[in-house]
């Protein structure tokens, strides 16, 4: 099992007190990721030795270790690289010169267009922090099928339960304070799965992977929740898996409920608390028997 | 002004009741950051048309609109890529094919390295996402100066105040609950300046370039507070800066807690509720006068 957690001695300071104390930090450490395929064809150019099946460096990300095949995938797969987990015949992990890396083997059929990978990968991490060069606009993303419309309906008193059961099956925030969490549930509120990590988008990363690599999507039942807030990032992942309702803990973004609105997604935030407000795709949600009546 | 916040028709649902509603929600926009600077020459190139000053795309950042000019310049020198306000003669405003932009001009005598500095970009948005070639680890990153030892010196009560200062004083976070906060305090806790932003880097980054714009940086007394939690890249970011100590509401990471350690910062955590915890450089912190009789 790789570390998640790890122990720190602190001073622990109250109003009136000051004591030594060992404290559980929830780890951050790089992993690089490395992607052998072949290249792309450029319009026009003619084979040549350079579109011959190579190993690429995709980058480094900085990620709660574990479930590092899981995240490799579900970011390939968010970015447009993949469109199933059948597209990498091998998922290893290892270790580089910067410490863990995982190698993602692509079947021969799938070419990587590596300048607009790059580009695809520096959006995937645009909300704290620059990215290279990128279509940051509701207007020119393309998920890769329309959502059913209507389809799951949700109750209120399900949507009020998923944030306790959320916290609920979060091991390590329980002993960091210090983690993310993403979890599918079905439209009844049984969890799914849970993923966490210090960073939110690699948490939807990895369980959208998870779900990838055990075939449970695209499933025109599942519910997002993060335990964040919604930005534009996690709802593109989100309909990329097409997925047809995420609820946040915390605030969306004006872009994140414009995207959603744009394509048909259910998106509700600031469900704690027996409230939550529904921001996009209410059809999705039930009024309360009790306002009906 | 540009718009921070936006009116959004929301359905309300609580256990017995659901309305239609206002709801206020922080902007997210993409924001397009361009330096026009002269190229770095390559060791042992002879200098060429290409390395004459030109303009250069540096990517897009996801941020609140407002501060722009700030964090164009806190994200160049969080970077490395300015040592100073005064490396920046000109900073335009504009807007572009992608929506608002900012245009930095450096003044001749700095050169940019755009190899270098596309993988420092990159690593400045690594903790949600996958980034290009960097150095993620605590040995490679060298602020630009040792911080002097044992100052500024807090009373535990002015750490306590923190956190309610900064909320108190967070006008747009109040309306939307969305967005993140970063401040500058001095050391008996009065509030010098705070931005904020969906990004909580972005927060940083604004915060930051508006103290080198007035000139407020470096300041040996200076204590930055962040909303969220603590990573790597915050405390990169306020080493750089020179700031001796960071205090965050939420939780460190591992990988923060041990660079604060290795350039003798204070990293205070879970600053909230009339307590704290100090993962790092705990002599900048008095000992309660209760707990020292």
């Amino acid at each position: 099992m790789p570390l998640t957690t790890t122990h720190v001695s602190i001073r622990r300071i109250t109003d009136d007190s000051a004591s030594d104390a060992e404290d559980l930090l929830a780890v951050e450490e790089p992993l690089e990721i490395l992607v052998v395929a072949r290249a792309a064809h450029a319009p026009g150019a003619r084979p040549s030795a350079q579109h011959e099946r190579a190993e690429r460096r995709l980058g480094i990300t900085m990620r709660t270790p574990g479930n590092d095949r899981e995240l490799a995938i579900g970011l390939l797969f968010a970015e447009g690289i993949i469109a199933s987990a059948a597209d990498a015949i091998a998922v290893e992990e290892g270790e580089g010169p910067s410490g863990a890396l995982v190698r993602v083997t692509l079947r021969d059929e799938v070419a990587v267009d590596l300048g607009r990978t790059e580009r695809a990968l520096a959006v995937a991490s645009a909300s704290c922090g620059v990215c290279g060069k990128a279509s940051l606009d509701v207007a020119s993303f393309a998920p890769p099928a329309p959502l059913a419309r209507g389809a799951p309906r949700l109750a209120p008193r399900v949507v009020h339960g998923l944030a306790e059961r959320l916290r609920g099956a979060q091991p390590v925030f329980g002993r960091t304070g210090g983690l993310h969490a993403a979890a599918l549930f079905d439209a009844s509120g049984a969890l799914a799965d849970l993923r966490e990590d210090v960073g939110r988008h690699n948490a939807v990363d990895k369980l959208v992977g998870a779900a990838l690599l055990a075939g449970r999507l695209p499933d025109p039942g599942a519910v997002l929740m993060v335990s964040g807030r919604a930005g534009f990032e996690l709802v593109q992942k989100a309909l990329r898996a097409s997925i047809p309702v995420m609820v946040a803990v915390g605030a969306p973004s004006s872009l994140a409920a414009e995207l959603a609105s744009a394509h048909g997604m259910t998106l509700v935030g600031f469900a704690r608390d027996g409230r939550f407000n529904v921001y996009a795709g209410r059809e999705r949600v039930a009024v309360p028997a009790e306002a009906a009546s």
